[in-house]
């Protein structure tokens, strides 16, 4: 019983150990494993194209937490997402910051900045803005604490709608949750229901002069209708961490439009430590037959 | 007994109905006076040279947070600086803004992308930023809990080092402060004392690659010894919000340094409901000989 580790080399160090101490057996690569029927588990981003060499694997775990990139998996094995706290907080981190700077008027004060213009324009109350949180997962529920905290009108959609931190719009309502947010922030998992999502039909049901915070996926976002709900008036600002394609080529427009901010998707990163607990504590569930933490419903696609 | 109004004319109308809800007279300029007698208290930003011509003046209301550009008062006139939660909140997140841009690298983001460079850099989790709040009054109390709350380890700076919402330090432990602040925030008013803290001296006992956040005043900062701090690899990023002097002129090499982010004095401005409820309230105190809202200490500098 082993897991196979095909991610970062530079995470072994810090892996190692916890697999020492929790008795559990890590091989460093693919050239590394002896008797292939001794893989039980993968802890990578892509796993190898033929699965069918390991007789004995029960799972794969991704170490990051999206799992939209992998492919569909063989019946009886199982897909974990890696759990970490801190991937969590880290993504809140980058929304709260760029719902401020977009509430703030970042990308005018940068672009004036940039003509050492010094001159203000209306300060906002958070109170005055109504944020719509798409994606109300573990990373949005943290969102919305924090933004709610602040002083923002927050709401999310989820397919319930039952209410949670803040007022929730079930899907059948997604128009009226689109008309009430003056800033919205997607945080959805990829699936084949959420693939271009933010499209010239939802961004146009926005109010005029909406803000877009995207740090769902790249392919939820059809970049060339964000281009027409821009110089519509639609959108006035948004903040990517997300692209399609990423890397995103150095001339594309959204580098070099005022309107935009883009990071290279850079919102989270898991931390190896985290990383590595996650992927014990799935060994010592397979060990034992527990339930798996972090599985992933791969007809959901989250 | 009137209160004679010297500040934005677009808040006139909003002040208006405040004021005669409350039974208070307003006046609208200094050549709406009529009888100099009358006039009972000044809203201002600057007040006029010569208040003998006021002759039962009692108080002077500074229409801002801020009262550092105010000539010291003749014997008998109050100073009162407008009491506005909103004020408060907006520098709260004006500062929770700038803390996570600098904290998430935002200036080295913004610079990649003016040359359409994808490229990632580690992510820190909050918990490893240390932040040191110049200034624990209204504001830095805000922004401590704020901070403190997305797991940032805040500690604060008083005069008296009492415990409140973050551990305190007190003024004589100054040093022992710096040393352990990995991003410093200036919320501090601007006093003789604090004029020119941001020095050579201070700067250089942060640790190496620091964080600056900048919304107090300008004159606490010493431009140049920022430019060494930022060269010597002292200070790695900063955020300000005020400048000396303001504006910034536009050809000031703090424009265009990669390292820093200038916003024009936009963290607050006064709402003008609230500003004109204060007002009324002032009126309310000098009527019955209650103590006056907002009453600062002169001699204190806030």
């Amino acid at each position: 019983m082993a897991l196979l580790f095909l991610s970062t080399p530079a995470r072994i160090p810090v892996w190692r150990p916890l697999f020492d101490a929790a008795g559990e057996t890590l091989i460093e690569s693919e050239d590394a494993v002896c008797d292939p029927a001794e893989v039980t588990a993968i802890a990578c981003w892509q796993p190898p194209e033929d699965l069918s060499r390991y007789p004995n694997l029960r799972a794969v775990i991704s170490v990051g937490a999206g799992v939209d990139h992998l492919p569909p998996l063989p019946q009886g094995v199982a897909l974990s997402r890696t759990l970490a706290p801190g991937i969590e907080a880290m993504v809140r981190d980058w929304v709260v910051m760029a719902s401020l700077m977009l509430h703030r008027d970042m990308p005018t004060y940068l672009e004036q900045a940039r003509a050492g213009e010094w001159r203000g324009h209306p300060v906002p109350l958070a109170a005055s803005r109504r944020i719509g949180i798409l994606g109300m997962g573990r990373i949005g529920t943290l969102a919305a604490e924090s933004l709610a905290a602040l002083g923002f009108e927050v709401a999310g959609l989820s397919r319930s709608g039952k209410a949670g931190v803040v007022p929730m719009f079930a899907a059948q309502d997604f128009k009226a949750f689109l008309e009430r947010s003056d800033m919205l922030v997607c945080l959805l998992p990829l699936t084949p229901e959420t693939r271009g999502i933010l499209n010239d039909e939802t961004l146009s049901a926005l109010p005029m002069g909406a803000k877009l915070v995207q740090a769902g996926r790249g392919a939820h976002l059809d970049a060339e209708a964000l281009r027409r709900a821009l110089d519509a008036g639609r959108i006035s600002a948004a903040m990517l961490d997300v692209t399609d394609p990423e890397p995103l080529p150095a001339d594309h427009w959204m580098w070099s439009d005022p309107r935009l901010i883009v990071t290279p998707h850079v919102a989270a990163e898991t931390d190896a430590a985290e990383g590595g607990r996650h992927a014990v504590s799935v060994m010592t569930a397979l060990r034992h037959g527990a339930p798996i933490p972090g599985l992933v419903d791969q007809s959901r696609g989250y």
